[in-house]
Protein backbone atom coordinates (compact mmCIF):
# COMPACT_ATOMS: atom_id res chain seq x y z
CA UNK A 1 0.00 0.00 0.00
CA UNK A 2 1.27 3.39 -0.99
CA UNK A 3 1.06 6.37 1.32
CA UNK A 4 -1.31 9.24 0.74
CA UNK A 5 -1.27 12.84 1.94
CA UNK A 6 -4.34 14.91 2.69
CA UNK A 7 -3.89 18.69 2.85
CA UNK A 8 -6.77 19.91 4.98
CA UNK A 9 -8.12 23.41 5.55
CA UNK A 10 -9.54 23.37 9.08
CA UNK A 11 -11.41 26.68 8.80
CA UNK A 12 -10.86 30.05 10.48
CA UNK A 13 -10.84 29.13 14.17
CA UNK A 14 -14.29 28.01 15.38
CA UNK A 15 -13.88 24.20 15.55
CA UNK A 16 -17.52 23.70 14.54
CA UNK A 17 -16.57 25.15 11.13
CA UNK A 18 -14.48 22.08 10.35
CA UNK A 19 -16.06 20.12 7.47
CA UNK A 20 -17.44 16.61 7.96
CA UNK A 21 -14.78 15.38 5.55
CA UNK A 22 -11.92 17.03 7.44
CA UNK A 23 -13.12 15.41 10.66
CA UNK A 24 -13.38 11.98 9.07
CA UNK A 25 -9.98 12.16 7.38
CA UNK A 26 -8.39 13.26 10.67
CA UNK A 27 -10.05 10.38 12.53
CA UNK A 28 -8.74 7.84 10.02
CA UNK A 29 -5.21 9.24 9.72
CA UNK A 30 -2.08 7.36 10.75
CA UNK A 31 -0.12 10.59 11.08
CA UNK A 32 -1.02 14.24 11.51
CA UNK A 33 1.50 16.92 10.58
CA UNK A 34 1.03 20.20 12.32
CA UNK A 35 2.73 23.35 11.05
CA UNK A 36 4.69 25.40 13.56
CA UNK A 37 7.14 28.25 13.06
CA UNK A 38 9.45 26.56 15.58
CA UNK A 39 9.47 23.19 17.39
CA UNK A 40 7.44 23.12 20.60
CA UNK A 41 5.35 26.12 19.65
CA UNK A 42 1.54 26.02 19.79
CA UNK A 43 -0.15 25.40 16.47
CA UNK A 44 -3.37 27.33 15.88
CA UNK A 45 -4.59 24.72 13.38
CA UNK A 46 -4.01 21.92 15.90
CA UNK A 47 -5.76 23.90 18.67
CA UNK A 48 -8.81 23.94 16.39
CA UNK A 49 -8.93 20.27 15.43
CA UNK A 50 -8.21 18.79 18.84
CA UNK A 51 -11.41 20.35 20.14
CA UNK A 52 -13.48 18.11 17.86
CA UNK A 53 -11.25 15.12 17.04
CA UNK A 54 -9.53 12.88 19.59
CA UNK A 55 -5.94 12.53 18.44
CA UNK A 56 -3.36 10.24 20.04
CA UNK A 57 -0.15 12.14 20.83
CA UNK A 58 2.05 9.59 19.02
CA UNK A 59 0.32 10.40 15.72
CA UNK A 60 1.30 14.04 15.86
CA UNK A 61 4.44 15.31 14.13
CA UNK A 62 5.48 18.95 14.00
CA UNK A 63 6.72 20.39 10.71
CA UNK A 64 8.54 23.69 10.77
CA UNK A 65 7.37 26.39 8.36
CA UNK A 66 9.59 29.23 9.44
CA UNK A 67 8.75 32.71 8.18
CA UNK A 68 11.61 33.80 5.92
CA UNK A 69 11.95 37.06 4.05
CA UNK A 70 13.83 35.40 1.25
CA UNK A 71 12.10 33.07 -1.20
CA UNK A 72 15.13 30.78 -1.49
CA UNK A 73 15.31 30.18 2.26
CA UNK A 74 11.58 29.58 2.31
CA UNK A 75 11.84 26.98 -0.45
CA UNK A 76 14.58 25.23 1.52
CA UNK A 77 12.17 25.05 4.47
CA UNK A 78 9.38 23.59 2.34
CA UNK A 79 11.80 21.09 0.83
CA UNK A 80 12.82 19.96 4.30
CA UNK A 81 9.19 19.62 5.44
CA UNK A 82 8.41 17.66 2.28
CA UNK A 83 11.24 15.19 2.94
CA UNK A 84 10.04 14.74 6.50
CA UNK A 85 6.50 13.94 5.30
CA UNK A 86 7.77 11.66 2.51
CA UNK A 87 9.62 9.54 5.07
CA UNK A 88 6.23 8.59 6.56
CA UNK A 89 4.46 8.17 3.23
CA UNK A 90 7.19 5.71 2.19
CA UNK A 91 5.93 3.49 5.02
CA UNK A 92 2.47 3.50 3.38
CA UNK A 93 0.89 5.84 5.93
CA UNK A 94 -2.28 7.89 5.51
CA UNK A 95 -1.01 11.30 6.52
CA UNK A 96 -2.68 14.64 7.02
CA UNK A 97 -1.21 18.14 6.89
CA UNK A 98 -3.50 20.70 8.50
CA UNK A 99 -3.74 24.40 7.79
CA UNK A 100 -5.91 27.29 8.98
CA UNK A 101 -8.73 28.46 6.71
CA UNK A 102 -8.75 27.01 3.20
CA UNK A 103 -5.84 25.08 1.73
CA UNK A 104 -5.86 27.00 -1.59
CA UNK A 105 -5.87 30.50 -0.08
CA UNK A 106 -2.58 31.78 1.34
CA UNK A 107 -1.62 28.42 2.81
CA UNK A 108 1.94 27.21 3.19
CA UNK A 109 0.56 23.68 3.25
CA UNK A 110 -0.14 24.00 -0.48
CA UNK A 111 3.56 24.27 -1.35
CA UNK A 112 4.29 21.05 0.50
CA UNK A 113 1.28 19.23 -1.00
CA UNK A 114 2.50 20.25 -4.44
CA UNK A 115 6.02 18.92 -3.79
CA UNK A 116 4.71 15.64 -2.36
CA UNK A 117 2.58 15.18 -5.49
CA UNK A 118 5.59 15.84 -7.72
CA UNK A 119 7.46 13.17 -5.73
CA UNK A 120 4.88 10.68 -7.03
CA UNK A 121 2.46 10.34 -4.12
CA UNK A 122 -1.30 10.75 -4.15
CA UNK A 123 -2.32 14.06 -2.63
CA UNK A 124 -5.89 15.10 -1.84
CA UNK A 125 -6.67 18.67 -0.87
CA UNK A 126 -9.73 19.11 1.36
CA UNK A 127 -11.06 22.69 1.17
CA UNK A 128 -12.15 24.66 4.23
CA UNK A 129 -14.00 27.84 5.14
CA UNK A 130 -11.73 30.88 4.46
CA UNK A 131 -11.36 33.43 7.26
CA UNK A 132 -12.94 36.24 5.24
CA UNK A 133 -16.15 34.23 4.69
CA UNK A 134 -16.41 33.51 8.42
CA UNK A 135 -15.70 37.17 9.18
CA UNK A 136 -18.46 38.37 6.85
CA UNK A 137 -20.93 35.98 8.49
CA UNK A 138 -19.98 37.27 11.94
CA UNK A 139 -20.40 40.85 10.77
CA UNK A 140 -23.74 39.94 9.18
CA UNK A 141 -22.71 41.37 5.82
CA UNK A 142 -22.29 39.89 2.36
CA UNK A 143 -18.89 39.92 0.71
CA UNK A 144 -20.17 40.12 -2.84
CA UNK A 145 -23.57 40.09 -4.54
CA UNK A 146 -25.16 39.83 -7.96
CA UNK A 147 -22.78 40.87 -10.75
CA UNK A 148 -20.29 42.59 -8.46
CA UNK A 149 -16.66 41.56 -8.22
CA UNK A 150 -14.62 40.77 -5.15
CA UNK A 151 -10.93 41.41 -4.61
CA UNK A 152 -8.76 40.03 -1.84
CA UNK A 153 -5.44 41.61 -0.90
CA UNK A 154 -3.42 39.72 1.72
CA UNK A 155 -1.26 42.52 3.01
CA UNK A 156 -1.40 46.02 1.69
CA UNK A 157 1.78 47.39 0.11
CA UNK A 158 0.43 50.94 0.37
CA UNK A 159 -2.67 53.07 -0.11
CA UNK A 160 -1.92 53.54 -3.80
CA UNK A 161 -2.69 49.83 -4.23
CA UNK A 162 -6.27 50.49 -3.12
CA UNK A 163 -6.58 53.62 -5.26
CA UNK A 164 -5.36 51.79 -8.38
CA UNK A 165 -7.91 49.02 -8.20
CA UNK A 166 -10.88 50.91 -6.76
CA UNK A 167 -12.40 51.85 -10.13
CA UNK A 168 -12.71 48.15 -11.02
CA UNK A 169 -14.28 46.80 -7.85
CA UNK A 170 -17.35 46.77 -5.78
CA UNK A 171 -15.88 44.87 -2.82
CA UNK A 172 -12.38 44.76 -1.45
CA UNK A 173 -11.10 42.54 1.38
CA UNK A 174 -7.80 43.74 2.84
CA UNK A 175 -6.19 41.37 5.32
CA UNK A 176 -3.58 42.43 7.89
CA UNK A 177 -4.52 46.06 7.43
CA UNK A 178 -4.20 47.42 10.99
CA UNK A 179 -1.41 49.88 10.23
CA UNK A 180 -3.42 51.47 7.40
CA UNK A 181 -6.66 52.02 9.35
CA UNK A 182 -6.09 55.76 9.75
CA UNK A 183 -5.27 56.23 6.06
CA UNK A 184 -8.26 54.12 5.01
CA UNK A 185 -10.49 56.33 7.15
CA UNK A 186 -9.04 59.45 5.50
CA UNK A 187 -9.72 57.95 2.08
CA UNK A 188 -13.33 57.16 2.97
CA UNK A 189 -13.82 60.68 4.29
CA UNK A 190 -13.01 61.88 0.76
CA UNK A 191 -14.79 59.11 -1.15
CA UNK A 192 -18.16 59.05 0.55
CA UNK A 193 -19.50 56.21 -1.56
CA UNK A 194 -17.37 53.66 0.33
CA UNK A 195 -18.34 51.90 3.52
CA UNK A 196 -15.75 50.08 5.64
CA UNK A 197 -16.20 47.17 8.03
CA UNK A 198 -13.50 45.91 10.36
CA UNK A 199 -12.99 42.34 11.58
CA UNK A 200 -10.30 42.30 14.22
CA UNK A 201 -8.96 39.53 16.49
CA UNK A 202 -11.91 37.25 15.70
CA UNK A 203 -12.48 34.71 18.47
CA UNK A 204 -9.68 36.23 20.56
CA UNK A 205 -9.22 38.94 23.15
CA UNK A 206 -10.14 42.44 21.93
CA UNK A 207 -12.41 41.05 19.22
CA UNK A 208 -14.05 43.81 17.21
CA UNK A 209 -16.58 43.37 14.43
CA UNK A 210 -18.23 46.46 13.07
CA UNK A 211 -17.91 49.67 11.16
CA UNK A 212 -14.48 51.25 10.94
CA UNK A 213 -13.62 53.37 13.96
CA UNK A 214 -10.10 54.76 13.86
CA UNK A 215 -10.22 55.63 17.57
CA UNK A 216 -9.88 51.93 18.42
CA UNK A 217 -6.62 50.04 18.48
CA UNK A 218 -6.41 47.09 16.14
CA UNK A 219 -4.18 44.03 16.37
CA UNK A 220 -2.20 42.25 13.64
CA UNK A 221 -5.12 40.02 12.61
CA UNK A 222 -7.29 42.85 11.33
CA UNK A 223 -9.21 42.63 8.08
CA UNK A 224 -10.96 45.58 6.47
CA UNK A 225 -13.83 45.08 4.03
CA UNK A 226 -14.56 48.01 1.73
CA UNK A 227 -17.90 48.10 -0.08
CA UNK A 228 -19.02 50.75 -2.54
CA UNK A 229 -22.17 52.26 -1.07
CA UNK A 230 -24.17 52.39 -4.30
CA UNK A 231 -23.98 48.61 -4.08
CA UNK A 232 -25.32 48.48 -0.54
CA UNK A 233 -28.89 47.44 0.17
CA UNK B 1 -39.36 32.29 23.11
CA UNK B 2 -38.53 34.36 20.06
CA UNK B 3 -37.78 32.75 16.71
CA UNK B 4 -34.31 32.68 15.21
CA UNK B 5 -33.13 32.30 11.63
CA UNK B 6 -29.89 30.60 10.58
CA UNK B 7 -28.62 31.35 7.07
CA UNK B 8 -26.40 28.40 6.23
CA UNK B 9 -23.89 27.91 3.44
CA UNK B 10 -23.92 24.17 2.70
CA UNK B 11 -20.80 24.15 0.53
CA UNK B 12 -20.31 23.53 -3.18
CA UNK B 13 -21.97 20.14 -3.68
CA UNK B 14 -20.06 17.34 -1.97
CA UNK B 15 -22.17 16.70 1.16
CA UNK B 16 -19.05 15.86 3.17
CA UNK B 17 -18.02 19.51 2.77
CA UNK B 18 -20.86 20.61 5.04
CA UNK B 19 -19.48 22.05 8.29
CA UNK B 20 -20.09 20.38 11.65
CA UNK B 21 -22.04 23.48 12.69
CA UNK B 22 -24.29 23.41 9.62
CA UNK B 23 -25.11 19.76 10.30
CA UNK B 24 -25.92 20.43 13.95
CA UNK B 25 -28.08 23.48 13.25
CA UNK B 26 -29.99 21.52 10.59
CA UNK B 27 -30.56 18.64 13.01
CA UNK B 28 -31.93 20.97 15.69
CA UNK B 29 -34.12 23.08 13.37
CA UNK B 30 -37.91 23.27 13.60
CA UNK B 31 -38.18 24.44 10.01
CA UNK B 32 -35.93 24.29 6.96
CA UNK B 33 -36.49 26.74 4.11
CA UNK B 34 -35.20 25.58 0.78
CA UNK B 35 -34.73 28.01 -2.09
CA UNK B 36 -36.27 27.07 -5.44
CA UNK B 37 -36.82 29.10 -8.58
CA UNK B 38 -40.35 27.68 -8.77
CA UNK B 39 -42.49 25.50 -6.46
CA UNK B 40 -41.95 21.76 -6.84
CA UNK B 41 -38.53 22.17 -8.45
CA UNK B 42 -35.49 20.32 -7.10
CA UNK B 43 -33.24 22.32 -4.83
CA UNK B 44 -29.51 21.72 -5.21
CA UNK B 45 -28.86 22.90 -1.65
CA UNK B 46 -31.45 20.46 -0.28
CA UNK B 47 -30.05 17.60 -2.39
CA UNK B 48 -26.74 18.21 -0.61
CA UNK B 49 -27.98 18.35 2.98
CA UNK B 50 -30.40 15.44 2.81
CA UNK B 51 -27.48 13.13 2.08
CA UNK B 52 -26.03 13.79 5.53
CA UNK B 53 -28.94 14.98 7.69
CA UNK B 54 -32.22 13.15 8.18
CA UNK B 55 -34.97 15.71 7.68
CA UNK B 56 -38.67 15.08 8.26
CA UNK B 57 -40.71 16.16 5.25
CA UNK B 58 -43.08 18.29 7.34
CA UNK B 59 -40.19 20.54 8.40
CA UNK B 60 -39.38 21.52 4.82
CA UNK B 61 -40.83 24.68 3.26
CA UNK B 62 -39.99 25.90 -0.22
CA UNK B 63 -39.25 29.60 -0.74
CA UNK B 64 -39.28 30.95 -4.26
CA UNK B 65 -36.28 32.99 -5.38
CA UNK B 66 -37.19 33.58 -8.99
CA UNK B 67 -34.49 34.91 -11.30
CA UNK B 68 -35.58 38.36 -12.42
CA UNK B 69 -33.74 40.75 -14.70
CA UNK B 70 -35.13 43.73 -12.92
CA UNK B 71 -33.95 44.67 -9.42
CA UNK B 72 -37.38 45.91 -8.36
CA UNK B 73 -39.06 42.61 -9.23
CA UNK B 74 -36.28 40.75 -7.47
CA UNK B 75 -36.74 42.82 -4.31
CA UNK B 76 -40.45 42.04 -4.38
CA UNK B 77 -39.55 38.35 -4.45
CA UNK B 78 -37.16 38.67 -1.50
CA UNK B 79 -39.81 40.65 0.41
CA UNK B 80 -42.33 37.89 -0.16
CA UNK B 81 -39.86 35.18 0.94
CA UNK B 82 -39.04 37.25 4.04
CA UNK B 83 -42.73 37.52 5.00
CA UNK B 84 -43.13 33.78 4.54
CA UNK B 85 -40.18 33.08 6.86
CA UNK B 86 -41.32 35.70 9.41
CA UNK B 87 -44.67 33.93 9.75
CA UNK B 88 -42.80 30.92 11.16
CA UNK B 89 -40.42 32.96 13.32
CA UNK B 90 -43.43 34.67 14.91
CA UNK B 91 -44.34 31.23 16.28
CA UNK B 92 -40.94 31.10 18.02
CA UNK B 93 -39.43 28.56 15.63
CA UNK B 94 -35.72 27.84 15.05
CA UNK B 95 -35.59 28.14 11.29
CA UNK B 96 -32.85 27.53 8.75
CA UNK B 97 -32.46 28.93 5.24
CA UNK B 98 -29.94 26.94 3.21
CA UNK B 99 -27.84 28.12 0.30
CA UNK B 100 -25.13 26.59 -1.91
CA UNK B 101 -21.50 27.51 -1.19
CA UNK B 102 -20.97 30.30 1.33
CA UNK B 103 -23.74 32.59 2.53
CA UNK B 104 -21.73 35.80 2.03
CA UNK B 105 -20.65 35.10 -1.55
CA UNK B 106 -23.26 35.56 -4.29
CA UNK B 107 -26.05 34.12 -2.19
CA UNK B 108 -29.67 35.19 -2.47
CA UNK B 109 -30.18 33.90 1.07
CA UNK B 110 -28.20 36.89 2.35
CA UNK B 111 -30.83 39.38 1.15
CA UNK B 112 -33.51 37.54 3.08
CA UNK B 113 -31.36 37.17 6.22
CA UNK B 114 -30.75 40.92 6.12
CA UNK B 115 -34.47 41.69 5.86
CA UNK B 116 -35.35 39.27 8.67
CA UNK B 117 -32.75 40.95 10.89
CA UNK B 118 -34.18 44.39 10.09
CA UNK B 119 -37.61 43.01 11.09
CA UNK B 120 -36.16 42.55 14.60
CA UNK B 121 -35.30 38.85 14.68
CA UNK B 122 -32.02 37.23 15.61
CA UNK B 123 -30.18 36.02 12.52
CA UNK B 124 -27.02 33.90 12.54
CA UNK B 125 -25.08 33.33 9.33
CA UNK B 126 -23.10 30.08 9.19
CA UNK B 127 -20.32 30.28 6.58
CA UNK B 128 -19.58 27.45 4.14
CA UNK B 129 -16.90 26.38 1.67
CA UNK B 130 -17.18 28.54 -1.51
CA UNK B 131 -17.28 26.72 -4.86
CA UNK B 132 -14.00 28.26 -6.06
CA UNK B 133 -12.09 26.92 -3.03
CA UNK B 134 -13.45 23.44 -3.63
CA UNK B 135 -12.62 23.73 -7.33
CA UNK B 136 -9.03 24.73 -6.62
CA UNK B 137 -8.63 21.76 -4.28
CA UNK B 138 -9.99 19.39 -6.93
CA UNK B 139 -7.61 20.86 -9.51
CA UNK B 140 -4.74 20.57 -7.04
CA UNK B 141 -3.82 24.22 -7.45
CA UNK B 142 -3.66 27.18 -5.09
CA UNK B 143 -5.91 30.17 -5.69
CA UNK B 144 -3.56 32.70 -4.17
CA UNK B 145 -0.19 32.64 -2.40
CA UNK B 146 2.17 34.87 -0.46
CA UNK B 147 1.62 38.55 -1.16
CA UNK B 148 -0.43 38.00 -4.31
CA UNK B 149 -3.97 39.27 -4.73
CA UNK B 150 -7.06 37.36 -5.80
CA UNK B 151 -9.98 38.68 -7.80
CA UNK B 152 -13.33 37.00 -8.30
CA UNK B 153 -15.69 37.97 -11.13
CA UNK B 154 -19.10 36.25 -11.08
CA UNK B 155 -20.03 36.59 -14.72
CA UNK B 156 -17.88 38.30 -17.25
CA UNK B 157 -19.35 41.37 -18.96
CA UNK B 158 -16.71 41.16 -21.70
CA UNK B 159 -13.03 40.53 -22.36
CA UNK B 160 -12.19 44.19 -21.72
CA UNK B 161 -13.09 43.57 -18.07
CA UNK B 162 -10.22 41.09 -17.83
CA UNK B 163 -7.82 43.37 -19.72
CA UNK B 164 -8.59 46.32 -17.43
CA UNK B 165 -7.80 44.52 -14.21
CA UNK B 166 -4.99 42.24 -15.37
CA UNK B 167 -2.17 44.67 -14.50
CA UNK B 168 -3.27 44.65 -10.85
CA UNK B 169 -3.68 40.95 -10.27
CA UNK B 170 -1.87 37.72 -9.91
CA UNK B 171 -4.94 35.48 -9.79
CA UNK B 172 -8.35 35.84 -11.34
CA UNK B 173 -11.36 33.57 -10.83
CA UNK B 174 -14.04 34.00 -13.51
CA UNK B 175 -17.26 32.15 -12.83
CA UNK B 176 -19.82 31.27 -15.56
CA UNK B 177 -17.22 31.88 -18.24
CA UNK B 178 -18.09 29.15 -20.78
CA UNK B 179 -19.00 31.52 -23.61
CA UNK B 180 -15.67 33.36 -23.34
CA UNK B 181 -13.41 30.28 -23.39
CA UNK B 182 -12.32 30.85 -27.00
CA UNK B 183 -11.53 34.51 -26.39
CA UNK B 184 -9.67 33.71 -23.17
CA UNK B 185 -7.56 31.22 -25.10
CA UNK B 186 -6.76 33.87 -27.74
CA UNK B 187 -5.73 36.28 -25.00
CA UNK B 188 -3.42 33.73 -23.40
CA UNK B 189 -1.86 32.96 -26.78
CA UNK B 190 -0.79 36.61 -26.86
CA UNK B 191 0.07 36.98 -23.17
CA UNK B 192 2.23 33.97 -22.57
CA UNK B 193 2.77 34.71 -18.88
CA UNK B 194 -0.78 33.59 -18.06
CA UNK B 195 -1.86 30.05 -17.32
CA UNK B 196 -5.53 29.05 -17.34
CA UNK B 197 -7.30 26.25 -15.49
CA UNK B 198 -10.88 25.22 -16.11
CA UNK B 199 -13.33 23.77 -13.59
CA UNK B 200 -16.47 22.66 -15.40
CA UNK B 201 -19.60 20.81 -14.22
CA UNK B 202 -17.93 19.75 -10.96
CA UNK B 203 -19.55 16.63 -9.52
CA UNK B 204 -21.86 16.33 -12.52
CA UNK B 205 -21.90 14.78 -15.97
CA UNK B 206 -19.13 16.04 -18.27
CA UNK B 207 -16.98 17.13 -15.33
CA UNK B 208 -13.69 18.62 -16.49
CA UNK B 209 -10.88 19.83 -14.27
CA UNK B 210 -7.65 20.79 -15.94
CA UNK B 211 -5.81 23.18 -18.17
CA UNK B 212 -7.84 25.21 -20.65
CA UNK B 213 -8.60 23.32 -23.83
CA UNK B 214 -10.83 25.25 -26.23
CA UNK B 215 -11.59 22.10 -28.24
CA UNK B 216 -13.83 20.86 -25.43
CA UNK B 217 -17.41 21.98 -24.90
CA UNK B 218 -18.14 23.59 -21.57
CA UNK B 219 -21.47 23.86 -19.72
CA UNK B 220 -22.97 26.84 -17.89
CA UNK B 221 -21.23 26.03 -14.59
CA UNK B 222 -17.73 26.65 -15.88
CA UNK B 223 -15.14 28.58 -13.90
CA UNK B 224 -11.81 29.71 -15.32
CA UNK B 225 -8.86 30.46 -13.06
CA UNK B 226 -6.15 32.66 -14.57
CA UNK B 227 -2.74 32.73 -12.88
CA UNK B 228 0.21 34.83 -13.93
CA UNK B 229 3.00 32.39 -14.69
CA UNK B 230 5.80 34.31 -13.03
CA UNK B 231 3.87 33.57 -9.84
CA UNK B 232 3.71 29.83 -10.52
CA UNK B 233 5.95 27.42 -8.66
Amino acid sequence: MKGILYGIGVGPGDPSLLTLKAKQVLEEADRIFIPVTKIGEESKAFEIVKQVVEIAQEKVVEVVFAMKRNREEQEEGWEKATKQILSYLEQGERAVLITIGDVSIYSTAFYVCDRVKKAGYEVTMVPGVPSFCAGASLAGISLVEGRESLMVIPSLKGMEQIEQVLPFFENLVIMKSARFIGQIEDMIAKQTNIKAYVLSNIGMENEYIGELDSKREYGYLTTVILKKKDQLL
